[in-house]
């Protein structure tokens, strides 16, 4: 895989040229797409900026956002050959980081639930997840150093976790999402995909133009709380088997940690979540649905045709028990620093027919906290699973620092 | 004017078609429109639907609105000739409540400073307001019955002030944003001009299907509370005006009203407003303002010029103290249902260079409240001026109600 952060010190050392750093992705994508099918579009031409902390970074951008250049075709025949007028907030972050955006990743149509053909890297017979297929993908083929993506359930985590990558899903509106197609305005969140952590702040730094996410030079110790989420049923042994590495590679390198209960209203967040994306759906994506129901992807029609009875009323109630939820989650902040819970049931799940489970993501997203994928065993057939660190919203770089050091430990171990 | 409750009822009771009732907007605008200039462009072949509550009522969208039929051109030549692919999201709740779309209404560029070149119908030297100057006047001018418009500081309630008809803002987003172009998406908010507030509640409750903000039968007599907004300076005459007549118009009506002070975090947050609004407008403008400066509008891009150092602590801050007020504010409605103040300084200012001043309005908009202008008097010039009826964050109809009685004690004097 190509890092982010190796890259920026060669560049910077002067031992890479930005031009260099773009024609290693280029190369990597001309090796690999072909087996991959990451993207929907790709520039052979594009060339690396002069400036910029993120120059010579060649990334790819999920293809429910706006760009100027190529495209956006929201993985799905009504929008082919759609071509907005300019290009989406996080995209024109990333040039003005001096990024060149190299081309559009896969995406389950309208980032729902019906799979891409994009292989995951690790095991060919196995999702890659979604929505944000080919965003995870690309990094984990080893073709470019950084990827967008976005998470309504699950959609940045449980595919970096399937294709064992770095992910942040950052707090809610950290990064914008104008110009990226809605399906949920409560819960649609930008997040990122690179190798490592340090990659992942680098990128998420140099786009929101905060210094004080970049990883401090010395990584303190955090406080853990351990969180299985019994109300959505129990992992595949995999995914138990990472969490359980994970805590003791942390505990091994000095951090403590506890096993927290979630407050009941919390839970009801969790069984919440659906109305409240589901709802915002009908709306958000009315005309795809009621004007071009024939050519609607059938797993995401399906969804929408089960939920259509969603009353004001139950998001209303939806909504109410969220924000209290948010309230009650922010109080168990108070004792620890981060939460460390499953980023998936397990391993990506053999097959191509799903993207897997987003039950373990979802209430994450609704409580808009900041969560950030970090690799943590590699099961049979040579699946990667992750786990996921989550700090109090507002405060990506504890969220960072912690999962920068869970990282750390796993390594040693 | 035409009324959207009289059209209403006159179609259930059989004494007018659907398509007579459109035929009415479409000869009004052949009547009007070239003398006022409130549409970028209309459909004079436009057909009434045969079902649904807006059956027979002729809208007209903000033209930062995407619609399939017309094409979307942001008020700024940087977009001409664009065409979305479908409809926003609330463009197709009022097809599914069964009304027609006739046009796009004018609006400064980007919903921003820059006036349109449509006239106010009351009186042709004075601006119509902006930013939803094209709908405003539309209602105004009695060429359609209801009108979309948005607001980020003051673009829904000051031109309905100026041109002298009902509008709502309702709370943040009880309607959705889904394919309007943003500006600042913590701001943003779509609001409906009508001719009176039952039009308006109509108008809401046909698109939300939430029947709780149809008026009651008997509308309740409202406790108000009395703004006077004095961090953002004094009125004109004619605007101070309208507020001690409507007061003492629900005084003799019944109704109980007290001036009230605002909390200090409150006065605040009017100060943040512009912070929260230009931070996000540098990000969700990126690709108007960095690709295409030349094209911009004068005003917006001298805005924006300004607020270009704008840092994310400085943003950071702002956000907090909106929360902080958002609670304070929330606390003064146990002691009253409503507040009334100021929709605009006074009346439409002489002349066309500026579309008048938000500052009694950008508070409300970072509260996120339910707002409702209800024209109060007529000033020298024939010149409308309006106060604001403010409920809680999430009780729209509570809004709708004191409004509604505030214009029926109007009615009365």
């Amino acid at each position: 895989m190509i890092s982010l952060a190796d890259l920026q010190r060669r560049i910077d050392a002067g031992d890479l040229t930005a031009d260099a750093a773009i024609a290693q992705s280029r190369a990597a994508i001309a090796a690999h797409e072909k087996s991959i099918g990451a993207f929907v579009c790709h520039d052979p031409n594009v060339r690396a900026q002069s400036t910029g902390p993120l120059r010579g970074i060649a990334v790819g951008i999920k293809d429910i956002m706006d760009t100027q250049d190529f495209p956006t075709e929201m993985g799905s025949p009504i929008y082919r050959g759609f071509r907005s007028r300019g290009d989406a907030a996080v995209v024109m972050l990333l040039k003005q980081a001096g990024a060149s955006v190299i081309g559009k990743t896969t995406t389950t149509a309208f980032a729902s639930l019906d799979p891409t053909p994009t292989l995951n890297p690790r095991n060919h017979g196995h999702t890659p997840g979604g929505s944000s297929s080919g965003s995870a993908a690309a990094v984990a083929a080893g073709m470019i150093p950084l990827a967008l993506g976005t998470q309504t359930g699950g959609s940045v985590i449980r595919p970096a976790s399937f294709c064992g990558v770095a992910a942040i899903k950052p707090s809610y509106r950290l990064l914008p999402t104008v110009g990226v197609k809605c399906y949920s305005w409560t819960l649609d969140t930008v997040g990122l995909f690179a190798v490592g952590v340090d990659d992942v702040a680098r990128g998420l730094s140099a786009m929101t133009g905060r210094p004080e996410l970049l990883l401090p030079p010395s990584i303190s110790t955090p406080r853990i709380g351990v969180v299985t989420q019994d109300f959505a049923g129990a992992p595949d042994a995999s995914g138990a088997e990472a969490v359980r590495i994970a805590i003791a590679a942390a505990e091994r390198a000095g951090a403590s940690a506890r096993a927290l209960t979630l407050p009941e209203i919390v839970a009801e967040a969790w069984r919440a979540h659906p109305v409240v994306q589901e709802f915002e759906a009908h709306q958000a994506l009315a005309w795809e649905y009621r004007e071009n129901y024939d050519a609607m992807a059938p797993l995401l029609r399906e969804r929408l045709d089960e939920s259509k009875g969603t009353t004001p009323a139950a998001y209303d109630a939806a909504m109410g028990i969220a924000t209290r939820a948010q309230h009650a989650l922010a109080k168990l902040f108070d004792e620890v620093d981060v939460l460390l819970t499953l980023s998936a049931p397990g391993a990506a799940p053999r097959g191509l027919g799903s993207t897997g489970d987003a039950r373990y993501n979802r209430l994450w997203t609704l409580m808009g906290v900041p969560c950030v994928n970090v690799p943590a065993l590699i099961a049979d057939g040579g699946l990667p699973v992750g786990v996921q660190v989550i700090a109090r919203y507002g405060d990506d770089a504890g969220a960072l620092n912690a999962a920068r050091f869970v990282e750390d430990a796993l390594a040693r171990l």
